[in-house]
């Protein structure tokens, strides 16, 4: 047995026995004649605080119970108690579901109460489970509907399948779309790399700009599409990428309010999974560009901002993981050219400029070559 | 040197020689004293047609002309000549770029009036230049924005990437996340395989379900994941598997009017790729489901039709794809029920139900399997 499978093994035991302990704590309550309850952290916005040492949002003191005192808090009990139990089966099995799989097989359970009546229910009930458990939703083996994307550089990996191992080297063992992330990157060892930085890129069109134009090889570094907003096995496997092999991660994306959230996304997490942002999170994750300095420096073929933008760009000014000194003087710049750019007007210097020219400057001035 | 490579190289050639005949047409007009000129079948709603015997959209017999005898007209030829310039020094070079990019670079151009004013025009002037030239946007190297999607299955491949051929067996060497189709999947060469169906599916969720359950194992089918409205290469790839190797091509969906478009589009190609629907529609491709017959005969959850479904529906009567008996009946049935229900939806019968039972029965009854 390799390293890679006891590890999973180890992952699923701990969440089948948190959850197990979940539903035993149901059965204490009752059995002492206490009215069963489950306490959570309150999840409204007030009580998600960014954490200005960890650098990622994390939840306040404050905490919710949901108590079996009213039909309507006994029926939610009764729903966590059949999903746990769903969930602990599922890992006894070894098998996996989607949020959206669950939705529909409550409808098989035996007490029609236990049934959930909206998707949204379901998924938020997964989230509470998560949250109190302190176990991810990968380690139920939810699978997630929305797939990751592809990594391309000089990594080999192993992935643990349910076929058994697969070795693959991210650049000579793929073809030229790369290799797939697996819904559940933890699935994965590390097992040689040449990299010197991540790099992640926000467009397709980039991204092949990037792999047609070699910049993976010449520069060693791996390549790692987010495809717009990143999914959460993107984030994850970013986030590994740096703690377990010690790489500096740098994004690059469009250069308007939209695409710095998604630069907020894989560095500080976000509100609505704060409870994931030590999972998930790189805080170390730098931003390489488009800056609205770009547009200016590089005189970028723009659009311009858009009310929605404007409006984007002022709230992110009030947002903690814009609260520095770069952000600011960036966003205000941008406020004040009234213009956004997107990664590929920089063909308009022609197709080699983003990798002779731009990275390798922006890059440098960052020190990361 | 390969066949593919040979291949490859003869379709480069090909579309380089299209083109700068194409140049050529205008420099003869020129020379001869003619207003330079180039014809287009008219791309008007009234002049494609459902050609009954190939089963696909189809131009009719008009034809438009662009003449340089206008400002406006002699910009369009204008762009298009530095277009051409600039695709036929592409193919010469072995690279390749995107619309975006195209759009951008037009403004490095050294004249002003070729650069193009939106990406609209740009899209446009490709489009036109596949149809004049009869060579497709891929042979000129253009990729999309939007990249293909996955496949998983016996099936044993050589791509031709630019570092090299990878040889690529689709269930032994990927991970869970599959084959990553390349954004031109005439760079593949189908090499062995011991597929007896191609089974395309509509959402991740499904997909994934499929390939836990080891469906693509125990019936020799290869899963290729649609992720929805099909990317260009995900539905060429679709019609090679077709008509290289003599597969049956089945599509599973939701059942709503939506996804029968989805199915459409494998199928019969769309009104606004008429000129591509011998590149990329696959008549013989059939449906699976979920038909409306099966939210009645599996008694599966559902939802009520939107209004705009209901008009969705209305129109598929009307269009020309639909115009068979099993589709008026199927369509008549979901305008009778007022319901609508999606491929996860058979989750409700347990997660083993959709591929111990519902496919099984389905395809046998299609005598797929």
């Amino acid at each position: 047995m390799s390293d890679t499978e006891r590890g999973s093994q180890t992952a699923e035991e701990r969440a089948r026995q948190q959850l197990i302990d979940l539903a035993a704590e149901f059965y204490d309550q009752f059995d002492r004649g206490d009215v069963p309850q489950m306490t959570l952290p309150t999840r409204s916005k007030s009580n998600i605080v960014f954490d200005e040492e960890s650098h990622v949002w994390v939840y306040g003191d404050r905490t919710s119970t949901r108590s079996a005192n009213s039909v309507r808090g006994a029926r939610k009990l009764l729903k966590a108690a059949y999903t746990i139990e769903f969930l602990a089966r599922q890992l006894d099995e070894e098998r996996s579901s989607t949020l959206r799989e669950l939705y529909y097989l409550s409808e098989s359970w035996d007490s029609e109460e236990a049934g959930f009546s909206s998707q949204d229910e379901s998924n938020q009930l997964v989230e509470d489970l998560e949250i109190v458990s302190g176990v991810t939703r990968e380690d139920f083996h939810m699978r997630p509907e929305e797939s990751g994307a592809t990594l391309m550089g000089p990594l080999e990996l192993r992935e643990q399948t349910r076929r058994g191992e697969r070795e693959i080297h991210c650049q000579e063992d793929v073809g030229e779309g790369g290799y797939q992330i697996p819904n559940n990157p933890d699935t994965i060892e590390f097992l040689d790399h040449d990299i010197d930085f991540v790099l992640c890129v926000e467009t397709g069109g980039m991204r092949d700009r990037l792999i047609e134009n070699g910049f993976d090889e010449a520069h060693n570094c791996l390549v790692v599409h987010l495809k717009g907003q990143p999914a959460r096995a993107t984030r994850r496997i970013t986030k590994r990428l740096h703690d377990e092999l010690d790489l500096p991660v740098v994004v690059f994306t469009d250069g308007d309010p939209w695409s710095y959230r998604i630069f907020g996304s894989v560095a500080y997490g976000s509100i609505k999974s704060a409870h994931l942002s030590e999972y998930l999170a790189t805080p170390e994750a730098r931003f390489v560009g488009i800056q609205p300095q770009d547009i200016v420096d590089y005189d970028l073929p723009t659009d311009p901002l858009a009310d929605s933008d404007i409006n984007a760009l002022e709230s992110e000014l009030e947002d903690p993981r814009f609260m520095t000194d770069y952000w600011e003087e960036q966003i205000e710049l941008q406020l004040d050219i009234e213009k956004k750019a997107e990664q590929q007007a920089l063909a308009s210097r022609g197709l080699d400029f983003v990798t002779e020219t731009y990275l390798p400057e922006r890059l440098g001035e960052m020190g990361v070559i």
